[in-house]
């Protein structure tokens, strides 16, 4: 049993469709033929998923299905197929947990630097951090590192670029991330670039913002793929933001798709992310306070050798919010206030104190 | 008007909740403020998304919202982050339909072959063409290599891997995607292998594929992403066949997410797909003939200059599926038979066969 991986779905009842459905994810994520197909023993036995026992689970059952570990190949591409390939089309399933074997997560390095290795690039310990986005898209590069430059002053620890912003081209994102970067350089506060673009320079962005001696990036994984942060966290010893725009769809109906904190805390972690943005719950979003937390706490939940990830709550978070943040969330969070924090009648640098009075010490 | 691109979204009612939705999703897709935000009024004019006049749609309102086309910057991934990046995450969202001015679409070059292009590829005009995959999962090469050139020898068109097939190494995919390819090489039969494993080895598997001689891939664009896909195919002029494995979430529960046929037919179009795959109604899964039928419309009807592409209905089709196959698609369609196909008494040649028997002249 010791190289298999078990993939937990939640299905719709009654108990006999349930079942149904379970053996059907079974064939369909590895031999992907009907039941009646002359599959030879071997295949029946070493490659098809083992249904395990079906457990009710409110209105619905859950059931773990297991597979051999290896035809997941270390690899995230193979991971998704195999226990959410073709199941994710199959209306009513929701992947809920994946238990993964040793010889799964040791192909994968996970986050270049996690809760501690972050927390000693900044030089911060014991307290939550204090993170903004830089907005409204259509601002001028002067009035976006003014920003950046201001909630660096109130003691701000990370600015990052609003995942909306656009560059034209590659020439005025140089610029852009130039500007910002000179602005908060003589500070403690990091500024993380929104790493996006066509596919085929993301590599060279990556290099420009490390070479203008910036230590990290926002990134939006289910855009440019889970496998692709991987990569090019495995290239770039650069801390990695997850944005989970365009992810929404996976989690925000919980019918079906997969789990919030599966897909933002665990498969963000495989994939190389240091920190996880999701909307808290009291916010513009829909997630619930136990959705939030079991995304913070799949963060730091053993996983191989992966370090644990920080959980960034934003989407709407307010002064008011922050009692709660603390309690929700412990120290090792990163508070992401974007609108509230910029519109504080004394400027960003005002509401980056505001935020930071907040703070347990 | 003319280069702004216009997302239509269906949102729940009643209409007052429908308009506050909308406009929720026309400053969360650009400027990410609260409503309250003192915006620059250049701001408020130029960059927020307009939003048009709901139309009741059965028990949901339908919503035109325009953006600036530039605020998608030419881009796949920023044209996804700009309409449904945020608005992803909230329940009941639903988009259904962009359109996109000449200027966005003038920086893609979409599909490299297309149905024409494709069809001179491998010589077959009139009649529909008919794929199998490669399965099941397990099977050695010499089996998969055998069923190949069966299925050529029937009169097959296109063998392609399974997506669940995986290959632990490349030195392994190496060895049986030439083995394969080496078993239909004498014949008008084109094998595309699976276009997967490691971000980093992508473009070397695909040069690799094409100096086997071979003429295209399948690929998972929702595992890979869009744009991964995209600049694949502009830098090598290959097939891109489309597999919907992983994307599910997005269009099986029709309460959210983007409708099958924008994902399926247009998005797939827009980032390099000359052949989308989907599971067709009647199958293991459940898509209804209108939504398939839509997939099929979108690939063909006028897109900027990107060619049409064929929809590849599959999942589960017998010999029975076939008439309603050619009633629904017509001629410029790939079907896609797999289990049933191989598991025909007389083989993959006589199952080739019979369903090539079955084909309008």
């Amino acid at each position: 049993m010791s190289d298999r991986l078990i993939a937990v779905y939640e299905v719709p009842g009654p108990a006999a469709e349930a079942e149904k459905t379970a053996r059907a994810i079974a064939f369909e994520e590895t031999v992907e033929v009907p039941f009646d197909f002359p599959l030879p023993s071997r295949i029946r036995e070493e490659i098809v998923g083992r249904v395990g026992a079906l457990t009710p689970a409110g209105e619905k059952f859950r059931v773990e299905i297991s597979f051999p570990a290896a035809l997941a190949g270390g690899r995230v591409g193979a991971l998704l197929n195999l226990v959410f390939g073709n199941a994710s089309i199959w209306p009513g399933v929701r992947l809920v947990d994946i238990h993964f074997p040793e010889s799964f997560l040791s192909a994968f390095s996970g986050p270049n630097f996690g809760v501690a290795g972050f927390r000693g690039l900044l030089g911060v310990h014991g307290r939550p951090l204090l993170a903004t986005a830089l907005k409204p898209m259509g601002s001028t590069e002067a009035e976006l590192a003014g920003a950046a430059a201001a909630f660096a002053r109130g003691g701000g620890d990370i600015v990052k670029d609003d995942q909306n912003i656009v560059d034209p081209s590659f020439a005025a994102f140089r610029s852009r991330v130039s500007r910002i970067a000179e602005a908060v350089s003589q500070t403690k506060c990091l500024y993380f670039p929104h790493l996006s673009g066509p596919q085929e320079e993301l590599e060279d962005r990556l290099r420009f913002i490390l070479s203008l001696g910036l230590k990290g990036v926002l990134i939006c994984p289910a855009i440019v793929g889970l496998d692709a942060m991987r990569a090019l966290a495995s290239k770039r010893k650069a801390v990695f933001m997850a944005h989970p725009a365009f992810s929404g769809a996976f989690y925000a109906e919980r019918s079906h798709g997969i789990e919030h904190s599966l897909y933002l805390g665990t498969l963000m972690r495989l994939a190389g992310a240091d920190i996880t943005v999701f909307p808290n719950s009291g916010g513009r979003f829909a997630f619930t306070p136990g959705e939030c937390r079991a995304i913070a706490e799949r963060g730091r939940a053993p996983l191989g050798r992966l370090a644990p990830i920080f959980p960034a709550p934003g989407g709407g978070m307010t002064l008011d919010s922050t009692a709660a943040m603390a309690q929700d969330f412990g120290p090792d969070a990163i508070w992401l206030v974007g609108g509230r924090l910029l519109m504080h009648p004394g400027g960003p640098e005002a509401g980056a104190r505001a935020f930071r009075e907040k703070m347990p010490a």
